[in-house]
């Protein structure tokens, strides 16, 4: 018998101006699996073709890609050592790499899918979401991949005793493997401990949509996270928490008010460590607003950037000015930009089964 | 003709664990005016009474007294220079001072609406809070005590042009005022910027009901205030971010989720430093938990502190058992207490004019 099914998970935005590392936004735009498994084919490893963004970076090898081999741990937490026989894996991936939209998150949520329905487990998503944080510590991104929505979320204060966690097989970044990755690297993996992380589902007013102005060069998150300090003031810390604690509720109000969502995207946390690695950034900030582009909610860094993020109105006329404008911005500091409209998903990651 | 009205005030809780000067709670403790305007007495100040809390501490000299001076703070941005003739006000007051209630905050919104009513300027609420926020620069007390409800809010970065909002008329705590404080004094003062205050407010599930345990002694703000650092980890600010992020919505879904409310509760930016102030505070933040408490929510300081708040299912028989738990707690540091089972307040001040 041969077994299909179709995995698709949406890209996802982090930060929205002041939740650094707090929440996560899921929009339309997808990482696609299509997988078949047929034992009559034999082969131990997945097979894997890769098309669409990303298609000239992304291992191919079973044991050295992002979502296979989050799928092997996934298995191996089961107790199931290898990958069934005869899998092959068409990828087709709409998020680009690098540009803070969660591919990474993507990639390994992907995986956790992958690697339940490999197996049959049928584990719940809250289940699911301990193995991605084993993999991946912020959970910000993996969490609204895997729900859907606009989710705000952390990982518990593991105890001291808990000494599984520290032995993560994966790193929180696109991994580099060891040449000699392969079947037996990273067997027997720490199980993830059960419900070590919290999230919340916020409301998302469905007036509200999203553009992502996509400058073509990447920046790693992990030199974007080098540029913060360790430590922060007490005026900027309060600045943060007030404007994220009207944020989070001010986006779920129908019809959104235009100024409050404005002055609660504003943050001291991230974005202002950030514009060295973002030419035109602060430029892009103050003069995209709301009284320059009627319809425009707020702007701010999608993730670790370099991608912005503008939400707006449901009005497309708007939304072409705001993402010209801001293109515009780029293209004085000689970058260019691909432009996508896209919408909140509220479904999160699925697997559909199809019928033999 | 002789007018009469009354102010009702409620009390306020500010912080709830994360939200440190973000949140604030009003509760079901009133501070009420109950005030006649006779112009044949001809009384140029009014006269004052006062009972319940405070009584003995409260000045009843008009020009010293924070409500009053606070009415005529209002009623000089308006043009009028003095309070009208044969005004005398009688005082209740419910909401004990120094422990973390909103005595101050609720005395200069009770002012607010004095000053409103004395010179029927029939103002919004959303202008009665610029001129509280001239006043009080913190908004999160004054805030949830004239809107009412479960809020947050923020005081927008004034721009430097705006010289006004740096000659506040009053200060930030219960104010010591000039010996020669009299009609003359503060004559003149800078009328508020409009809109400097941003709020929204959260929901409230109608199961989450509040207790206090007020210990019998003070702590000042400007010392609760002193006790904390002028810097934070990175690890701390994100810490409370999160927390902060998924408490607000946690605590509007019915019904409540009580894991995730307890541990979205907890902080490290203010009552790790605050616990030298109220002795006990680490053991009761740590001891009492859902496990060993049913029906608990969450607990937390309420404001700098003493009083301790305890979110709880509205079930009096477990609020009875978690109140008797702290304030044993309290008894082994020979600090007696006393309870008040509150329920949150969904409407706010108010001022009711009698008809004639």
């Amino acid at each position: 018998m041969v077994r299909r099914f179709e995995i698709k998970v949406p890209c996802t935005s982090s930060n929205i101006g002041p939740g650094f590392d707090v929440v996560g936004l899921s929009l339309s735009l997808y990482l696609t699996l299509s997988v078949t498994v047929d034992a009559q084919l034999k082969n131990t490893a997945p097979t894997l073709r890769y098309t669409g963004e990303g298609a000239s970076e992304a291992p191919l090898d079973a044991y050295k890609n992002l979502t296979t081999r989050t799928a092997l741990y996934v298995l191996r937490c089961a107790g199931i050592s290898s990958f069934p026989l005869g899998v092959s894996i068409d990828v087709n991936n709409e998020v680009p790499f690098g540009r803070g939209l969660g591919s990474s998150g993507a990639a390994v949520v992907a995986g956790l899918l992958l690697g339940d329905a490999l197996g049959e487990l049928r584990l719940p998503k809250e289940r699911l979401l301990d193995h991605a944080l084993m993999i991946e510590r912020h959970p910000d991104n993996v969490t609204a991949a895997l729900i859907g929505g606009f989710v705000g979320s952390y990982l518990l204060d593991l105890s001291p005793e808990d000494t599984t966690a520290k032995a993560v097989p994966l790193s929180e970044v696109l991994p580099e493997y060891p040449p000699d990755a392969g079947a037996e690297w990273g067997k027997d993996p720490p199980a993830p401990p059960h419900g070590i992380g919290h999230y919340i589902r916020f409301g998302w007013a469905p007036e509200i949509d999203v553009i992502a102005i996509i400058p073509q060069f990447e920046v790693s998150t992990a030199k974007a996270r080098s540029a913060l300090p360790d430590s922060y003031s007490k005026a900027d810390l309060i600045f943060n928490l007030q404007r994220l604690a009207v944020l989070t509720t001010a986006l779920a109000r129908s019809p959104p008010d235009q100024g409050l969502i404005f002055q609660a995207m504003q943050d001291r946390v991230h974005q202002p460590y950030r514009k060295h690695l973002i030419p035109g950034l602060p430029r892009i900030l103050a003069s995209v607003t709301p009284s320059t582009h009627p319809g425009l909610l707020g702007i701010c860094l999608s993730g670790a950037g370099p991608t912005i993020l503008a939400l707006a109105s449901t009005s497309r006329p708007n939304q072409q000015a705001i993402a010209d404008t801001i293109c515009h911005e780029f293209s004085k500091e000689q970058i260019t930009c691909h432009v996508q409209f896209l919408h909140v998903t509220t479904e999160g990651a699925t697997c559909t089964e199809q019928s033999p």
